[in-house]
């Protein structure tokens, strides 16, 4: 069987257990605290990232952007006309404008908003007992996702799914980020109604369940977290 | 004619310049300060990153991710057995390589030290008359960049090309990197023979040219930059 080494929380491997669980392909599960940087680990990636993906008789695939890619090749290349769901569109146009947007959801958000909450609200606590995070730092992160949470309205505002007409990588990508910012209490959704409607969706894929059943002692999610109808 | 976006001493921007190169594809350029985040540049890609390829009766191209994947992808099927040069492999798991290294230099790379690097050493001066890199983050990332130099040397021992026995965009993507930090004079080159015979070679390309011809006003790069044999 494939082998997934992930964490729960981590938006990359997020987006890799979405993918896989869309695809219906099943993995074994093994969980990797990613500030520990354990040498076992780097001698599985050296680069530290996560998720890793091992195929059973097949290559390992680091990190969500290799990962990514290799799923939706694979599928589509080993069902053209398949068993339905395509991650890339067929063009080449319509692909740069997926990959723009696995861009901005994957790099630009987590740059500017996941990876900073997620350090200052959880890896910094298991790190060192009795961190607490940064007001500064929550503050800069709470203004950027504003200005992401209108980009993501205007997008569901002006289309079916992020990229066009088709879901696609780029809606499971902008969805593994904000499960996590929605985890940690950072979504203000009532601001954001159109937004709030596309994750309504996204939340409802049977894809999502094992994500909603994710905790992290002592940092529990907000009652909506789960909540289908938030 | 194509238009092409960019800033001289932006690493994303410098790895679509030396594919534009290899590719022989022709552009008009524009140079833009990524630091001035002007409105009318959010306008044309609101992710506010550069470059972006805006290409004649096509699509615009934003942040060298989309792009690069694009070119690839046109190149590949535009003439299979064509001109020569192929940025992919032909093979699934030969391209997740690829992007596992694209990924690395691209991603890992520019957050552990170019675009740290260059935030001290030149974007921080642009905005602020006066300004001096901070010691202690130029210390953490000359730390980083020898641990890259190490992976980097170990590829380069390894295999004919980073990412196996064909050359790649994963070639192009690290050399870019490394070349904004070589300007910075930031690259013990003198320490790994095997990074730096390697980088010999991809500074002797023709696509390399442009590049070693860049100037920052104020910010000269060391002697050896443009030394072929350095």
């Amino acid at each position: 069987m494939h082998k997934f080494t992930h964490y729960r929380l981590c938006p990359h491997s997020r987006s890799v257990r979405l993918t896989l669980a869309e695809l219906g392909i099943e993995v074994s599960q093994a969980e990797e605290r990613p500030w520990e940087w354990r040498n076992s680990f780097l001698a599985l990636n050296p680069a530290g990232d996560l998720p890793v993906l091992e195929l059973a008789g097949g290559p390992i695939l680091c990190g969500a952007y290799a990962t990514l890619e290799y799923l939706a090749e694979e599928r589509r290349w080993s069902s053209p006309q398949g068993r339905g769901l395509a991650l890339m569109p067929n063009n080449t146009e319509d692909r740069a404008e997926v990959r723009r947007l696995v861009d901005w959801f994957g790099r630009k958000l987590d740059r500017e908003a996941t990876r900073e909450a997620l350090i200052e609200k959880v890896y910094g606590r298991e790190q060192h007992q009795g961190h607490t995070p940064e007001v500064a730092t929550m503050r800069a992160i709470r203004s950027n996702l504003r200005y992401h949470l209108s980009y993501l309205s205007y997008l569901a505002d002006q289309r079916k799914w992020l990229a066009g007409d088709d879901f696609s990588i780029a809606d499971l990508v902008a969805a593994a980020h904000f499960s996590v910012l929605d985890y940690l209490g950072e979504v203000a959704w009532e601001d954001y109604p159109v937004a709030k409607g596309w994750y309504a969706r996204l939340k409802s894929r049977p894809s999502f369940r094992s994500l909603l059943a994710d905790r992290i002692p002592g940092t529990p999610p907000p009652l909506h977290y789960t909540d289908l109808d938030f």
